[in-house]
Order: structure tokens, then C-alpha cells, then sequence
């Protein structure tokens, strides 16, 4: 009889691992909270009126649709025992489980602060920052305020591309949109604790971000820690020095903390980190249960004394690597291969580490371009993507900068 | 001095109104709740994933950026005076006013309907339905349950295109997606309590109608009405029939009524028809105010014994009346001339009443495809949508398939 396999979780990894099972002889059930698949690396083009959602989000079961072996399940994963999973509305036995249900903003014990920052993770996280961005310039054009300054607090690929993002819309997007304002006029100010941004990437393409974003207009404050925070207002701290600014929106990209499903591993013997993530075998496993495995954003691994980034190409590694385990196909431990990173900064930048190979500028957001738009899924996606973009290089437009608001 | 023109609602009268005063000399200043213009035939295919949002609604002051004479302000209108309007945050004096902020849904003294059958006028309300359909089908997988009825009350336009495009998707684009249920074996039904479907069409239309949806496997009741809502539950009579049936969703089409500024100008001297709208004068204005004009939706005028309907083409030749009006061009009453009615049945099908010529089937539908393409605001929308429908055209795919909750 064909082996129960469950996998929770349809991000990169999970959904990377059930395709990867399409031969086996096995039946899938691939439960997710949510409908969709989301491209996350896109996520900030939504929140600053680039993309729309359904750019970067296709149906998990319209994905696997000619998978026969898989069956999708909207539901939430409440429990896990060594047998079964257990979800808001029903139970799933298994043979092998995979979990890969990510990562979440993270505050470090200040959770209050979410609502005067919103992170980035999800469809809902990333219209609410495009409603309040928008928000602010209309607010502004109403009231005649020019004290306009949008705070993005960390240094990160997604406050760098948020920071610049949001550069781009004041300085070119919008720029002829308002009468009483002046959006170029708007201050980007991206605070980042650390000694500089893109921390994992080499020195000196930190440096050619840093030159970037200045010339997008984007104050860059490294060492600068947020130290409080509530709508309206920021406190920064910089050793002695503490100044308070007054933010029309901020934005979150500092910390990320694993999915609070890896809580429900611990009484079957698995141990967190401090950032919540399960630490696992190098087979991806769980000690004790070698038919649970734990891939992608929530599960740490260190690999040469190094932790394994919690990108998307990693999590598609490891999805892959859990499919060929459950069908007998690999004994050895899982091997990240790093193929190197790539952030884009505005409409025309970016810098590129490769390994041996390092670039910054238009050559890097070229690259940034063309990966992305061959890993979105879905023809159609790919397309619509390429002519939409295509169409607001040439005319600096982005189209998609409605405020809806869910709460009428 | 230039003259002040104030315009409440940027929907297609008030827009028209604005693009038509480009070369006036006044300064207009045009106030919305929301902050784009939203094209709302289309609104329908939002609401069942055909298309994205932002594919059917612009920016207002994008759609107006290189017309000087115009500012934009996202605000709501509470109070109208004889010489200036109040916003929640602020006041507007004018020396010509056109409102123009239409209707919204009506249940007929039944407001506690609303939560159990949806109205479809925003694109928060085109969204939430989506999630209702689509979520259905995920609940009906995750329980095996085979009892899938939907429910569209009202055999209007907007209830024929929601009926066929629901059935559509669940015939076709569906029809791989899900292993457990067969979405083919929903039901569509469409109540209408009148005798026959799109009565505002020619008879032999309205029978046209009827047949293409009987052959998308909608089941149209006419003659029925509905009599008792609540959520998962509904009530029909036709007669001394009665039947209960248990919708997994319902979509309410049957009635619209004016949007509540209409009250605010009684003071001035104006009256109200049963449905809200307001009883203008031949030239659009209200009686002792003929500064003060009232078009589209929220304008109640006859003309030849018949009511103006509330239709967009309407709204914008009222538009345009008002803006020749206000630059002493117009002195002759306001003559809407009636170019036709188009309405689509699913993917290939639709009627035509154009006056002397009538035509139902692929040529309604594809006539009805050129002319919303060629309406739609935007260079950018125009193209995108049409390579989107060609695209669901050959494939029958809908991508816009979101379920997407903004209360998590």
C-alpha cells in the first residue's frame, strides 16, 4: 500500500518537495493556511504598488492540479504527534511527515510595536504598508502637512529593497500625481543597528548599496538601533546620540522569528534556537523520529560552522532532498549549495554576489530581473510580470497603488 | 478670479465631468472616498478571479496627474451646503458643485441580509465574495461534504454575469483542481423574482439569455423570489411554492439604492424618489440651486416617460453635460441617448440590444470584450487585460484565484 506522505506548509520548500514526489508511489496531502503559493521575494513590489497580488500568488492546488498523488488542504496544523498531524477541523495520519511552515516577524520582546510597524510576510502584510504608504500622501495632500519621513528599520535584502522602493515611488512615481505636496521632497530613512546593510554579503557590495540608496535619496543610519516605537513616532539611538522622528510609516524588515508550529516538536524531543527554528539532524530530521522532517525558514542547520541562510533557493534544496529521502534515493547528510545572492535596489540597481563573482548596478538588477521572473510560477504569471514591469520601467509608473480598505 | 468646481465622486460621472472641464478656467477640486477610479463592469470578474483589482481600477489623481486644473482629495463628503461642502476633515468652498457618488446595495428593509448575501459595488466587496466562492470549495474538500449550491438573487446584469462566471469556474477552470469533490456537480441557481431575466432587454434577449445559461448549468428560477437570508440558508417562493435551499455562498444582485449623500441636499430643497436618488431638473440641477448639479447613479430624471438608467454611459454623458453646462456651452436640457446594452454569459457567450440591431451568443460577447477593453482607463490596464482574458480564453484558467483574509 502506497505510503502516507504530509506535508505542511506550501512555500518553497513544501511545495518544492511535493513536486519533487510526482513519481513515487505515495499519496500526499499538502496542508497550508492559506490558498496560495507566494512568491516572497516579490512581496515588497506589492507593498510599493508594483505587483499585484495575484502576480506572485497562484492556487497551491491549481500548481499541482496534474499531480495526481497530491491532495491540497486549506486548514491550520495545530498539532503534531508521532503519527498523525492535527489541524483546526480534522486529523492526518503519516508515514512520513515534512514541515515547512517558516518564518514570522519578530520583535525581539516587542511585540506591541506591530502595529506602528508592520512586517512583511504575507498578501494581507503587504497591502496594509501599500494602504498606509499611499495613506500618508494623501493624508499630506489633504492637510498640506511636508513633514513626510518613512522609517524602514533594518538593513536587510527587504528593507533595502523597501527603502529604495519607496525612493523611487515619491521621487518619479508620484511625482506629478499631487498639487499641494511635493512626494520628491519625502525623507527615506532606513535604520539599521548593525555596522552595515546586506550584513551577509561582501563588504564591498554593502558599500555600493549604501551609494545606491543615497542616490535614490535614501538616508542610510547604520549603527543606529530603534530603540521605541508607536504610531507617529520612532526613537533611534546611535551610542550617546538619541534622536526621535516622527514617521508619516514605517515599515519592519529587522527581525524574523520560525513559525510557532516548531513549538509542537518539542515534546517529541526536538530543540529550538533562540530564534525558534528546530535544530535538526543533517538529514533534516528530528532526533528520534527519523520520518519527521523539518525543511525550509523553520528548520537550523549549520553547514561548516556556518548557518544555512533562510532563502528561498535553500528552502527548495532541502524540499528536493526530503522528496529523494522518503523515496530511498539519498543516504548522505543535505548539502547546501550556496549559488549566491542578489538584491535590487529602485527601478535600475541592485548588486549581485555570485561567489567569485560580484557586480552592482543596472548589470545586477538585470540579473535580479530575469531570475525572478523565470522562478515565478506559472506561464502566465511570468508574462503579465515581464510586460508589467517592462511597462513601468519605460514610464516609471506603478499601476497597482490602490488603498482598499477590508475594515468599511 | 477663477471659478471654484467642487465634484464628489470620481466613479464615471464625476470623472467625465472632470476630464471635461480640462480647458476651463476654474479650479476643480474632486473628492472620493476611495483613492482610485474603479471600473465597475468588470467588477464581476474580480469577484470570481478573473481578473486582479488592480486591473480594473486606477489612481484618480494618476488618471488626472498632467490636468492642472484639478486636485484630488481622498475624503468623505458628510454635509452640503449652498456654498461649500464638509469632508470629515475639512471644508470645500464651491462656486459649482456636481455630485455624482451613486448607489449601493439595497435588500428592501432587510439590512440584516447583507451579512448572509454580499452586494457587489467595491472592490473590498469583490474580494470578499471571491474568498466566500472560493473558500466554499475548500471547505467542501477538507469535509468530502458534495452539497455545493450557490446562490445569485437577482436576474439583473450583474446577477446573469456573476451566475455564468461562477458556473464557469466550476465547470472548467476548477474542474482538475480539487481530488475529494467534484466541482462540476455544484449548483448555480439564479432567483429572480420578475418574470423574466435582464428585463431592461428585449424579450427575445432575455430568452437568449436564459438558454446560454442553461447550458453553463446555471439553473435560472424566475418568478421566484427570496424571502427569507441567513447565512448557509435561503429562502424561495414562487406562488404558493416554497423551498428552502443551503448556499454555500450567495451574492446579492436584486437591488440597488442611492448613496446616502443624497439626504444631505433635502435641506436645500431637494427631493428623493423611493430609491434614494435625488429628482433633478432637465439641466441636472436641483430646484433653486442651479449650482448645484446631480449626475449618474444618484440622479433621478425621465426622459420620453422612461427612466434614465443607471448605467455608465449614462453617467457619462451626464458628466459631460454638467462640464459644457458649467462653461455656459449647454442651455438646452440634458438628452441621454441610449447606445445599447451588452451583458456577457460566461467565457463565450452574451446579448446584444443595440437599438435596431440585436445579436446574443460569441458576437455579444465578443463586442462586449472590445468595447470594456477600449473604456478601460489606461493604457497599461488595457493591455494587460486583454493578454490576461486571451490567456483564460485558451486555458480557462482564472489566476486571480485568491483567498486572501485581512481580519487574521
Amino acid at each position: 500500500m502506497a505510503e502516507e506522505v504530509v506535508i505542511v506548509g506550501g512555500g518553497f520548500a513544501g511545495l518544492t518537495a511535493a513536486q519533487n514526489l510526482k513519481r513515487a508511489d505515495v499519496n500526499i496531502t499538502l496542508i497550508d493556511r492559506t490558498n496560495h503559493h507566494l512568491f516572497q521575494p516579490l512581496l515588497y513590489q506589492v507593498a510599493t504598488g508594483g505587483l499585484s497580488p495575484a502576480d506572485i500568488a497562484s492556487p497551491i492546488r491549481h500548481i499541482l492540479r496534474k499531480q495526481d498523488n497530491v491532495r491540497v488542504i486549506e486548514d491550520t496544523v495545530v498539532d503534531v504527534t508521532p503519527d498523525f498531524v492535527r489541524t483546526m477541523t480534522g486529523e492526518y495520519a503519516f508515514d512520513h511527515l515534512v514541515i515547512a511552515t517558516g518564518a514570522t516577524h519578530h520583535y525581539f520582546g516587542n511585540d506591541d510595536w506591530e502595529d506602528a510597524a508592520p512586517g512583511l510576510k504575507t498578501l494581507p502584510d503587504a497591502t496594509r504598508i501599500r494602504a498606509r504608504i499611499l495613506e500618508a500622501f494623501e493624508r499630506a495632500e489633504r492637510t498640506g502637512s511636508s513633514d513626510l519621513t518613512f522609517l524602514v528599520v533594518g538593513g536587510g535584502p527587504t528593507g533595502v529593497e523597501m527603502a529604495g522602493a519607496i525612493a523611487e515611488m515619491a521621487r518619479h512615481t508620484l511625482r506629478r500625481d499631487f498639487r499641494t505636496i511635493d512626494p520628491s521632497a519625502a525623507r527615506v530613512l532606513l535604520a539599521e543597528a548593525g555596522s552595515r546593510i546586506l550584513a551577509t554579503y561582501p563588504k564591498a557590495l554593502s558599500h555600493k548599496a549604501e551609494q545606491q540608496l543615497a542616490r535614490l535619496g535614501v538616508e542610510v543610519r547604520t549603527g543606529w538601533q530603534v530603540t521605541d516605537l508607536s504610531p507617529g513616532s520612532a526613537t533611534l539611538r546611535c551610542g550617546d546620540l538619541e534622536e526621535t522622528v516622527n514617521p508619516v510609516a514605517t515599515v519592519w524588515g529587522a527581525g524574523v522569528r520560525a513559525s510557532s508550529l516548531g513549538a509542537a516538536l518539542v515534546p517529541l524531543g526536538a530543540a529550538l534556537d533562540r530564534m525558534g527554528r528546530v535544530e535538526v539532524l543533517p538529514d533534516l530530521t528530528i532526533p528520534g523520529h527519523p520520518n519527521i522532517h523539518v525543511v525550509g525558514d523553520l528548520a537550523a542547520l549549520t553547514q561548516g560552522g556556518k548557518p544555512i541562510p533562510g532563502v528561498a533557493p535553500a528552502a527548495m534544496q532541502m524540499g528536493r532532498y526530503v522528496a529523494d529521502r522518503i523515496q530511498n534515493k539519498k543516504s548522505e547528510p543535505f548539502r547546501y549549495r550556496d549559488k549566491g545572492n542578489l538584491a535590487t535596489i529602485g527601478r535600475s540597481a541592485g548588486v549581485a554576489d555570485l561567489g567569485r563573482i560580484r557586480f552592482s548596478g543596472f548589470p545586477a538588477w538585470a540579473a535580479w530581473l530575469g531570475i525572478h521572473i523565470f522562478f515565478l510560477i506559472g506561464f502566465q504569471n511570468r508574462l503579465l510580470v515581464m510586460i508589467q514591469w517592462a511597462w513601468s520601467y519605460v514610464t516609471r509608473n506603478r499601476s497597482a497603488r490602490l488603498i482598499v480598505r477590508y475594515d468599511d
